[in-house]
């Protein structure tokens, strides 16, 4: 049933009914949370083996681990990653518990000592940053707090819109980088195409010391057969632009979030300049913890048989939602969604001005969403529209309630907009 | 036998004997290594424990350490060192597994924001660092990389000398921080008075936003009876200047280097401003880490009992350079030393000139002990005369060849000096 050609007493009469509905909900007292993405405990069960001490505390290449080293250690957890993502492992640092750190150190470096001999961007005091959204806010709060404006640049089911993108950058040189996350984007699930990582490799900057920010943070988290990325740094090098990417990656949703292994990669120049610095920011990593990791999952083969145990555990949650999306939302012009292959998200989008209403409909029968317009720079989505979904953590029962209420509430705002505006 | 007062016949005399002894030395084919404040594998042995899973992944407070929490966590970590060293448990976080880390990022901070609404240090281009010396290479390498001029005052075996310190601080509004190693300073050994705790609390600054730098890496660090040390932060309150100090540990020499876990203490108000910072570079530190300190040792005198294990093996090492040094050198007039009663060092002075020669020679002969000049700023000793020595690290028939070498090498250079002056 198409809502939007309803009458006016057909959409008071599907009110009433949706409005008993929701009460009854709110009557029972809920508490349910779909507001991170986190990990279930049966997911962070498959991974119990990561508490354990390493198989030894002697490195491959004979360094014991228990003591001092070097920030470019362990060499190989570099191979390993190597291996996994298809990155030249002489692109490889590993760093500490959080990529996300990584990336806002990379940018601080950035602020203080400038890139490869360009100003230091803090000089430059109308400093821009792209922000494809929706996107991660996270993402967004790292450059807003390093003072950067946030220029929000749309998304199409191929990554970010790059006719706006390449249009952008072109002109402005304080345009100094944009936000990436490349498969399964949070909160759609967007894989971008080839031709989105070639234009994003070959398109002209105005600035000279432009960072492509690639999170690949889904880069094996494969709900069905893995989306196929092509390779960014294979297409940087083609067009001459690879001091452009900084790429990261951490295990934080392979083993345990904030007990992982991070990592970032980058051209041999740029690796040179950050690990000076690294360098005197820090002694090394934690190379026990390294250490962990590859006593549990020592091959690739092994990271992906892992990943699909935990796939095996997500595919369910992540159909029930969808399924519930089509059931309750399918033909009612209400709503559209993603159907993701991989991740940690399924993004909804209502009608215009109803995601914040939606929110708060669900919050107050006792369901935890993401914020609306967080997946917007400065938490704003100009349409008050897209509702992040994250069905990892909770119980599948849980799940089922909590989805089964959503819809109501998107149900309830949108019909409540169309009254207004009759 | 005082060299000072040799005629040259003597010193010739001495010399040649000396010679030969150090050729023999050369002989050997020695590969030494004096130069790191490493534990030694049979330190490392001791933690052995913390290489296991934690007695359970669940906090005190219920909390499943598997997943994603907040910077804030775990309060019964800060419990740990609140009750360890002394500090109100409000004024602690948390970090991973550096504390040198979370120095740098306290001042990168202060870079570019400000410390409390004054003005980002960025902005001040002549900004200036105190830098007690002899003292840490890397405590001076981050204020050098960061773009401070590194200002050297006179250690003294109170600390830092006041008089100076207080001088410069209360006249020129550029320098912004001072680094302090209170108890077993690296490399002196020096614990600072209470008088100088109380002269650096109370001290006027021209700067309002002056930080002391408190790295209290060696606070539990005892080779005897506990040395005491005023308490800062009381000393601080008094005079009004609580939100002078930033205060550093780590278990890095409790349990492993790399593989420990680091805090900083401040005020409530500096906790907060740096929290709020640190909550978008970071989700979180890593937790289960922390579980595996709190499982092995939970109690503050489980952590004493531990060092105690330590320390057992340290002193042997300690007093076999002391003796060493008092037996070779004692009375001749070529050096003088530290006698530290907890730390990592021990600190020798050359005769004027001397200490790059010195360590010239040992390397030559197959030692290495650390750069002379790396305890100065700019790794430059006006004097020529600093060595640095890291007896925890080799073995103790090593460290008893390395010293033994060392003293000669010490008076092969001391009596080349007093011939090249005749």
């Amino acid at each position: 049933m198409n809502v939007l050609t309803l009458s006016k007493e057909q959409l008071l009469a599907q009110h009433q009914l949706l409005r008993r509905t929701y009460d009854d909900y709110c009557a029972r007292g809920l508490s349910l949370n779909m507001a991170r993405g986190k990990p279930s405990p049966e997911q962070l069960d498959l991974s119990n083996a990561f508490l354990q001490a390493p198989a030894s505390y002697i490195s491959q290449g004979g360094l014991d681990a228990r003591n001092y080293s070097t920030p470019e250690d362990l060499p190989e957890t570099a191979a390993l990653f190597s291996e996994l993502l298809g990155i030249p492992k002489e692109y490889i640092l590993i760093g500490g518990n959080s990529s996300l750190n990584l990336m806002y150190d990379t940018l601080c470096r950035m602020l203080l000592f400038g890139k490869a001999g360009q100003r230091p961007w803090v000089e430059q005091k109308d400093r821009k940053f792209l922000c494809p959204a929706p996107g991660y806010d996270r993402h967004f709060a790292v450059t807003q707090e390093l003072g950067f404006e946030l220029i929000t640049v749309p998304m199409t089911p191929q990554g970010p819109d790059m006719d706006v993108v390449e249009e952008l950058v072109a002109q402005d040189a304080s345009i100094k980088g944009i936000w990436c996350v490349p498969l399964y984007s949070n909160p759609q699930g967007i894989c971008y195409s080839d031709e989105t990582v070639e234009r994003l490799a070959a398109m002209k900057t105005a600035a000279p010391d432009f960072c492509i920010m690639w999170d690949n943070a889904y880069g094996i988290h494969h709900l069905y057969e893995p989306v196929p990325l092509k390779d960014i740094f294979e297409a940087c090098e083609k067009a001459g632009t690879l001091d452009r990417v900084f790429y990261f990656f951490s295990t934080s949703k392979v083993s345990f979030p904030g007990g992982g292994v991070s990592m970032m990669a980058m051209s041999p120049q740029n690796r040179a300049e950050a690990l000076r610095h690294i360098s005197i920011q820090t002694i090394g990593s934690d190379k026990i913890n390294q250490l962990r990791l590859l006593s549990v999952l020592p091959t690739p083969q092994a990271v992906r048989d892992h990943m699909e145990r935990q796939a095996a555990l997500l595919r369910p949650r992540f159909e029930l939602v969808l399924s519930t999306l089509e059931r309750e939302l399918g033909g009612t012009g209400l709503a559209s969604w993603t159907s993701p292959k991989g991740g940690y998200f399924v993004s909804l989008d209502t009608l215009p001005g109803c995601a914040r209403a939606t929110v708060e409909l669900a919050k107050r029968a006792g369901v935890t969403l993401t914020g609306a317009g967080a997946t917007f720079p400065y938490k704003t989505d100009p349409n008050d529209a897209n509702i992040r979904i994250a069905p990892t953590y909770p119980p599948q029962d849980e799940l089922r309630t909590a989805i089964d209420l959503l819809c109501v509430c998107v149900k309830l705002a949108g019909i409540e907009k169309l009254l207004k505006e009759e």
